[in-house]
């Protein structure tokens, strides 16, 4: 059964390199799943979007800069991927407390391909089972991640998926996943 | 004193996305002191440039495929920078077998900004002093290595840099650094 997003306000975390289908195929299935999307970004105005990370692909409109952006607005958490994305939110303080402050409220939180590296940072990953794009293999691994090669890991709120390939799953369980916030808050 | 480095080899190991100025800057470097370079990538042909990751800076001529490159050939290895390129190195197992097999010959390795993330998956970092872009610092600090904040490391026959603004160091330390590789071969 597909969940029901109806009243939900996901974040969807972003910087300049964003794989754009990463986003927006999360994006329109959150949509679809009645949510509403705010895409916080280090800056406002646009980022820039990539395609395989070394084509050009558009802008995509920042909805919040993430200094101002509070977690408790917030019923989920997306973080795309694009290799530049994360390599760049990873070192920008706002970002890393964000998501810190989303991990330490049990929000349901979904990464894809690169997007790992920021939970990383927030130190949100050991003794997690979860997948991410092969280079990021080592890195989870070394600090303490149980990394798994699969399509779609989901562990507690924490969901994973490895590249543009198994966006059809992860657009799946992300829809499931997050229509969950309730019955946590509830319980 | 400058170093010599007529009759040395140096191979320059990237893939698409370097940050061109990180691999044009200390070529330069190994060319003035006399050195001749290869550049190694994961295909023949070209691979594209990057400048700050995301501006598109023309391409550079491959020399050799990795896969057909022997370290035997070379007296020296440098890794330059660009998001984008050691993440595709570290998922390469010709390129992570080749670092190894420099790491082994004990060839000096000089590696600048994303660089030494390729160093990290060959197994590299453990123990050594050692710097980089500053997104790169949790996951090597997660592998062992003593990350420190300076514009030149060096630790025995690794050189690191942390970005573009430390290449004036960078490219005055690999040429002294890789005038080694006699003196370490004769000793």
């Amino acid at each position: 059964m597909a969940g029901d997003l109806r009243g939900k306000r996901v974040a969807i975390l972003a910087a300049d390199g964003v794989e754009r289908v990463e986003l927006e195929l999360p994006r329109g299935a959150l949509y679809g799943a009645g949510a509403t999307c705010d895409l916080l970004a280090p800056h406002s105005g646009e980022i820039q979007a990539r395609q395989f990370d070394l084509v050009s692909a558009g802008t995509l409109a920042v909805d919040r800069e993430i200094t101002y952006a509070s977690v408790s607005d917030y019923h989920a958490l997306l973080l795309p991927g694009g290799t530049v994305n994360p390599d760049t939110l990873r070192i920008n303080p706002d970002a890393v407390e964000f998501v810190k402050a989303c991990v330490a409220a049990h929000l349901p939180i979904a990464a894809i391909c690169h997007g790992p590296w920021t939970l990383l940072e927030a130190n949100a990953v050991t003794d997690r089972r979860m997948t991410s794009w092969p280079s990021l293999r080592t890195d989870l691994r070394c600090a303490g991640a149980n990394w798994v090669d699969e399509e779609v890991v989901i562990d507690g709120e924490l969901t994973t998926s490895r590249s543009p390939a198994d966006l059809p799953a992860f657009c799946a369980a992300i829809v499931e996943q997050f229509a969950k916030t309730g019955q946590r808050a509830a319980s």
